[in-house]
């Protein structure tokens, strides 16, 4: 929160308490819709947040209204008269009342279904039969296509006569008569182009596309790879039944690194911002995870107890470091073959490319923390503790030994996961370090009992 | 990578082995640049990728260079004659041209900039001096500008003159005789204006803008905040000095979020994609937090080490187990709350009422913990080994008490070091592990030797 976006607070504030409301629509005019969003659920008691969206502009209402979290806005929905939803939801894109939708009740939704044109609930119910993570579910179908024999004279007519309710009218979409996306055109190219030539000789003939069922998480990666302010999606037959814009994209990117990082620090998906959550859903997103990972840590319970007469204090009180260093090399290569593959820098053919690289670098960091534990046992470790060289070998030598262990089950699990369509992040993070604790005890119990 | 483009790239092999190099070039004109990109990087041997790239159609040489990765780029550079040098940087954005020159080494940044055009040279060398992670050293100088009095007609004239070059013509922008800005206007709402308005009717006069020293993480989320298409960049005295668009802020994005998943998983941050990244700089990487994980180990040897004596051997397998659940535990926490910082959604001010959340979530799940905790002991653990009712009690309500300590450490340490400047990323997660570790065997030790 910026100073001054702080002091336009202030005054929004005062403008409100004392009553000047055509100061308050002036100032609320030059804001943008975000800002005033924060404001509303921020700063303002819940009867008059009703009060203060009555008094929004009415070209702001909408576009304020999406910002606001799903709590306000059902709360505003109830409050609202027929009338006012109405206003509300015809000024909406259409991917946003979808968006709306999936977050309300079934009466809510009933409500807003009944307030849209027939038009309108239509598309709505198209858009809300597209699965969940698929690109059909971002979609909007408010976009601008013409047919390949406009001219750029009259496509210029048609966005000035139906640009204002179009999610962008920078990039547009020729299709035929039976609606089969054909090229997508930019305005850039129509401005440049002279006025009597027709749509097809700028359009680009081999526009990128996505379609429908696509993972919205894969089309977002494709705004950031080709630079595109929109995609078109099409369906099985080739039909442009929708647009997703950028900034949609934008959200998805953000919302897909938030539930990869949820994931690797064993915590459920949980899309609202962190001060928003309530305390149970916290618990709920929290709790399984740790459980899951209670219970599976009785394996190298059972192992320790299981070895516990034949190792002696000096070998049990480097358990921990043991599978902490497995752990932590584990979790180094698992989080970045994790990202690899989300930012589509890696495949699952790429598996043995990829398995080579992280055995030689594996090799490399035992060799380091290898001769660096032995010289940590020696120089530190034995001020406290009497330790025989045997140990200290022992100890590195396992030390090295897990550490490549782990990173090759750090680099083959998301990989395994990808393959079989599981999420890499779920399978690869928790998971693994109970694997390789476990591992990394098994190991060194069984060479240190040979040994020592 | 998607079969279409596969059977294309196939169909380029084919062309270009032939020698079909009419052919080659009709293919090329239909595939976007990233993809042509990833071909030459990929499928051709060092010595026919100078050759391929030479073969490109003029209009898409620029667009292809800048998407290869900086080895290559630097080949190509070497291999250039100055004559194509010259035409690759001219087509170029300034932005893409000061991104490449960063990664050049001196030789060739002389070269580029030797065969440049004066007047780019000069912005080349302002845009260079701006720090690293400032939303400077991302614009582009290249934008479209009018004076608030322009009509509608002459400033659409200005944008066929002069757009083809500009990185975006969709949001212009109003300065005015000392370059100061005084708004931003939509080619959108240009086209719904009337022709012989003025520029100053339609503009927006309260453009968001962003400051060129401004952090280029915060300038990205303002992107996805507020919906920008582009954000204008302004120096102390109000000048407009440059633009950043849309899709520098989607890379920004990404790599940010690459970059906070990495040091979480204890590895320095690594711009290149992975498969590109050579063994020593993974190594590298690495290394440093394995050995400073390794060396702050030593606290868990010598706390354990200390009570070994007084420890038996039940409590002591259960130590992974207990310093496992608390290390989740914080996990859990931390890097929530490194995310949230990071989106914007928690700031220092927030603190109160982080540790305050994080404490309720924290004994609900220190209370669902302990009790399944007791309950695997006395079911499970039991089977194997014998274990006094008093010791499974003790265990348990430690696994509580530590889970709720890694939870305050884990929401107190991000915050902190967000306060200080630090990076939240770097300080709270790997070094937590370690501090909660400690911490979690000081109470389990002091605990049961008190009790048992």
């Amino acid at each position: 929160m910026t100073e001054e976006i702080l002091a336009v607070y202030e005054r929004l504030s005062f403008c409100f308490e004392t009553r000047k409301f055509a100061d308050l629509r002036i100032l609320l005019l030059d804001m943008e819709p975000a800002d005033i969003a924060h404001y509303l659920e921020n700063s303002l008691e819940e009867k008059e947040q009703l009060m203060f969206f009555r008094l929004l502009p009415k070209e702001l209402a909408s576009d304020v209204f999406v910002e606001i979290d799903s709590d306000l806005q059902e709360r505003l929905i109830k409050a609202f008269t027929d009338n006012e939803l109405k206003q509300v939801i015809d000024d909406m894109f259409l991917d946003d009342t979808v968006d709306i939708i999936e977050e309300m009740p079934a009466n809510v939704v009933k409500r807003i279904l009944k307030n849209s044109t027939p038009e309108d609930r239509k598309q709505i119910n198209e858009l809300l039969e597209y699965p969940e993570d698929s690109a059909g579910s971002i979609m909007t179908t408010e976009y601008i296509s013409f047919s390949p024999s406009t001219t750029i004279e009259s496509a210029f007519d048609k966005i000035r006569r139906t640009g204002v309710n179009k999610e962008t009218i920078y990039t547009c979409y020729v299709v035929d008569r039976k609606k089969r996306l054909v090229g997508a055109v930019s305005v850039k190219d129509m401005l440049l182009a002279e006025k009597n030539s027709i749509i097809a000789d700028v359009m680009d003939a081999n526009a990128v596309v996505a379609n429908t069922l696509d993972d919205k998480e894969q089309v977002a990666l494709m705004f950031s790879k080709y630079d595109k302010l929109a995609l078109p999606v099409i369906d099985k037959e080739g039909c442009l039944v929708g647009i997703i814009t950028v900034d949609d994209a934008v959200d998805v990117i953000q919302e897909e690194a938030t539930e990869d990082m949820q994931k690797i620090a064993a915590v459920l998906p949980n899309e609202k911002p962190y001060l928003k959550q309530s305390i149970f859903s916290i618990w709920k997103a929290r709790a399984p995870w740790l459980i899951l990972l209670l219970i599976t840590s009785t394996f190298t319970s059972i192992i320790l107890s299981n070895y516990e007469s034949k190792l002696n204090s000096v070998l049990y009180a480097f358990v921990p470091m043991l599978m902490g260093t497995a752990g932590n090399a584990g979790g180094q290569t698992s989080v970045t073959i994790i990202r690899a593959i989300a930012v589509g820098d890696v495949e699952f053919k790429d598996i043995f490319k990829v398995i080579l690289k992280e055995m030689l670098v594996a090799v490399a960091l035992g060799l380091t923390i290898g001769v660096i534990c032995f010289g940590k046992i020696m120089l530190i470790d034995s001020l406290y503790d009497k330790i025989a060289i045997t140990e200290a070998v022992v100890i590195s030598v396992v030390c090295a030994i897990s550490l490549i262990m782990a990173k090759l089950v750090g680099c083959v699990l998301p990989l395994l996961a990808k393959k079989i369509k599981l999420d890499p992040a779920v399978v690869a993070s928790p998971l693994m370090t109970t694997i390789v604790d476990a591992l990394a005890l098994i190991i060194y119990c069984t060479i240190a009992i040979a040994i020592i």
